[in-house]
């Protein structure tokens, strides 16, 4: 995995700007034969879109994808797959005041010592917008993956802020702007929401995912174990400063006797182990949770220096989300089906011969 | 990065069994001229040895390392370092009641479903033992980072099991077996650990690692970020089940005015962003916490299952840790090293010719 | 390097098919700082477009290309590069009768028994075509090995079909269809192709290319040796059945007396090695020569099978080139210069520090 | 593939050096469930062994090697198999003259320019002796394909300097050690070996290696093409200057109506393709042809220059082969093997349930 590129068999590369005419990316590594179309594609995208509840950016782009190669009557052929996702509202002028001065919590000092150059129309390459493409591809995944071996991905938001959300249902997430799996506290949800718009600030968010009817054996020792991709994917969100699985950092206090899952033949007895032993997914649920950060983008007045080391204040206007945690969710989806994919194809590689006599055993009921 | 290989420029492959006659790794991509012995790696080595303590797995080995290759007249000449380190004390004895059954929270289950067989000799290839090539590797990393970057890496103990461990200064880490930055509390941990020996249970431990000195500029959007590196390299290390940077999961109640570092000529103010923004090193220190799981091996009876899913209960003895986040501090550091020589040299590959006129801003002072 | 991704570290990934809405590539790794245009890649795409004489391909094809992404104020800015060509004339109503058959010399074959599906569209993904984005990203190459190396790139065809087309002057090259360095042949060269068009039938040619002003110290025992990955680079574009350096097949007969090329203080004797030796550039020009096949679309009837397996006949219509080594040039010369970028970039990465006393020799004067 | 590491999924890391403790490989990937003893590796190891006539360097090594990982009770198990090597046989001292020198034709120069240091013991890591651990390896990827799809591998000399070896039969091959298919042409060969001893000169040789019995569909365009990875392997091998597939040269002056091979339902009726076709293998057999250039270590005296750039001369004793192409067939041979047995795995991880209906039809009969 390099640069632009995730995945080492099912291969996506990221291309495009945030403030170009277009995004999109390439899936390389396909298998072939699997019926795909725009609209296997588009719901994910559209539950990812912005403008779609007032608590995110204000950008109105549709984020239509176009298949432009790699599908023939509707199967995918084995070629890579471009898929595109044309940017239709792009304002530069709101970005006038940050050319010389680097803001707080971006990447613009970052990539000013890296590159020695800047761009600083809407992020660049550091824009939340480009997972868009990323999204699009996990959609691919899924599809694959849910034909194939039964696997079903889906995630929530589980705290806005110091706000903790309590789990009641899956039913629940489509219906909010949130992804939260709770009705009642909404209306919390978004007055909080609504004080941080006014105040100009913003607050981090707390996101699961997880991925039901997995395969067991994916994941290869010593340093592509499926863990290590799970945290390596989730940590490249943008945002994201933390990853944990299964017990998490809640494993730090737990006694052996308590974190090892047992196993009956009627199924493990829990999933401390988040799905994944040694590396390798045991067939369990992959669980999973992200810590995303406040957005940087905020009205308040913020004290840095401009470009020749001179202290000033930095103020952001334009279209900002006062939590980008609120997207997050298919976004974690996706980087999770991604890396469920390729290590499914990896482990056929290696192992599509193996027949195992030993029943594989339920995983716990939760 | 795949299997055995770890890094895409200064690439490290390991090989070898915990159970077999030595363990190793391959240094490709090293720059040439480094001064390089087996005095400058040994002393990692040896913090991380099993047999220190009594708080640790009961091995003796030495584990010396041998340098094979790559090395002329005490310099590094730019061709792989072969290093190598034999294993002498090896008891196969004490593994043979698990032939036949799969220990809960090892990787027992999946090595049986992913490989269709299993090498039950020693944990195989999912030993913790294969840490201490990676240590070794770190240690090269470390000199050539010390050497061009003035990078320096260290790491501690901030919690085992339940208790936490207030930092009070550096110097006291070198001077217990636990890595801990506080002399009063290493009675009350040892007197822990001799209650968990005597009860056959085990604890988790929570791990804080950084680096001083950082160059800025490292890591590359959109996958190759640097924090998605230091997370696949933490998780990828055995037990570890979360990985937070910077402010990590504290990030989610914070707000942006808060998490935010702001700049000032005299330097940055805060670092909650760990070192990294975008994906990229801003020159602050790098600054990671992980989560290490309850050792899976313990002496109380667990529920199980055998290879023929038929129910049993499963016992370990031998040699164990009780905690084998006691060892993880140095491992933590060379993996830390190992990502952040990566991204050094990949740098300079794309940037190698940036010249920046902004002048760097000092680290925030902790 | 992995299906559509070429290189390393200056990664190119190629995307779009034949008949599809556009082509393109993103490049990944490119150093910022590089003044770069549209004005900069064109030339190239021109010399390799088809409609430029009647020896080639009849579809009018501009190639106009587009910078999508990684520039801003006319540099890169480290960021991907995106180069989009739009596909204008596509004549799918050519290829109406291959649906169900197999050309001999052709992909459909094996692309049914891999993938097992066909897409027959113009070779789809096996087309010549995609070399346009290669060809695109090489000019990128191109112009950076040039301000930062001195490094300068050509090539001309020595051979079509039987007739041996001797040196005269590089001149020559840019001012007749075939790349010839020899003017006087070319009446000859047009008659034969004429005659081959009329016949129905196709004929190979041999393509020598060339650096000059080589960097020294490109490539990387063991297995990323420049000529090996120069193979690697020639042998993948379509139609070439064969690759040698410097002497190449003439080795076989030399004595090591005539080959070894001998140094002097003022400079190399010889150039036998071709540049490279023991994988790695010895600043002496670097030397290539490939042999293509004839092309598999003839118009002449030919036998094969069916999708069922029964006998057939097969004969190609629609718009095709009775030699396609007569756009090989332009297509070698970009290979040549992605591989030398790449292990521009990657020497800079691991030996960026080195200085050598011992003064470069100069090049063989030829 | 980088620097040391071969293969994508089959990936072999080699390691050692010539005059080093030992030399070896790791191999990461392969399948389990292999049966693997060192009598499967040992046979192809002595075959390329030296000292096994008059006619190659006067090195006295067993080249036993010993598995060290990934083997269990006589079975792979998935882990990475480490086979080593040991040196038993170094004369340090006869390089005593080439210190401060370049040698013509051997990398000395480039090493130098390119790390600023150099190792001259005995070629380093540009020595051929490392090809044994590829070797070894080789035969490991034999194995399995000769079980899993009844690949086999073998190759020979057809031309040794100046002297064409016309193919009689197969069954010549193993009992002389050019490896040539030819009895009666064997003392004229001898005697032209003795009659380069004495001058102290030395010549080419052009090897052809094959797999017969390949499955159709290896290889993935655009860049991982079966021919272009073989080109790749080919070029890599120490002393080749050329390679080619199928018809390979002689393909610039066929026609298209007599390369292209065409099909009935018997059978091909020629393979000028080689095997490959697109890039993808079509089951008929893989042909590859290499040019391997004149040693370049020879005893008469050469011009060259110093450290300083002083002109010198330079004239090696110590062990030399006059023609190292006398040892090259089992290191092709190898090559291939890697080269295929990677690809069975990529086709398996892409392409693991593709099930086509039009039954393969047998390869052309030679």
């Amino acid at each position: 995995m390099s640069g632009s590129t995730f995945g080492l068999l099912f291969r996506v590369t990221n291309f495009g700007e945030s403030h170009g005419p277009a995004i999109g990316c390439v899936i390389d590594g396909c298998p072939p034969g699997l019926a795909l179309s725009e609209a296997d594609i588009q719901p994910d995208l559209d539950r990812r879109r912005p403008g779609t509840s007032r608590h995110v950016t204000q950008r109105n782009e549709p984020d239509a994808v176009e298949i432009l190669s790699g599908v023939y009557e509707g199967r995918t052929t084995g070629a890579p797959i471009c898929l595109l996702i044309r940017n239709t509202d792009q304002r530069s002028k709101d970005y006038g005041n940050i050319l010389q001065t680097f803001r707080p919590g971006h990447a613009d000092y970052t990539y000013w010592h890296k590159y020695g150059i800047r761009d600083p129309r809407g992020g660049g390459r550091s824009s939340a917008r480009l997972t868009a493409p990323m999204v699009a591809a996990g959609a691919v995944a899924k599809k694959w993956l849910r034909e194939h071996h039964g696997t079903e991905f889906r995630g929530c938001m589980t705290q806005l802020g110091e706000i903790e959300i309590p789990f009641e249902s899956w039913e629940h997430v489509p219906n909010n702007p949130f992804f939260a799996p709770n009705a009642s506290i909404v209306p919390q949800l978004e007055a909080y929401m609504d004080g941080l718009r006014k105040s100009g600030d913003s607050v981090g968010a707390r996101i699961y995912v997880e991925a039901r009817g997995m395969p067991v054996g994916l994941g290869e020792p010593l340093f592509d174990k499926l863990d290590a991709e799970v945290a390596y994917a989730m940590m490249g969100i943008n945002a994201v400063k933390g990853v944990e699985i299964g017990a998490g950092f809640a494993s730090v206090a737990q006694k052996g006797t308590q974190h090892g899952d047992e196993l009956t033949p009627e199924g493990f007895v829990s999933n401390n182990a988040g799905g994944v032993l040694g590396g390798i997914s045991t067939g369990q649920d992959l669980t999973v949770s992200i810590a995303i950060k406040p957005t940087s983008s905020i009205r308040t007045p913020r004290h840095s220096i401009d470009i020749e080391g001179r202290p000033t204040m930095v103020e952001t206007h334009g279209r900002h989300d006062p939590c980008v945690g609120i997207r997050a969710t298919p976004i974690a989806e996706a980087m999770l089906a991604l890396v469920v994919m390729d290590h499914a194809l990896r482990h056929r590689a290696q192992c599509g011969d193996v027949r195992v006599s030993t029943p594989r055993i339920p995983a716990a009921r939760r």
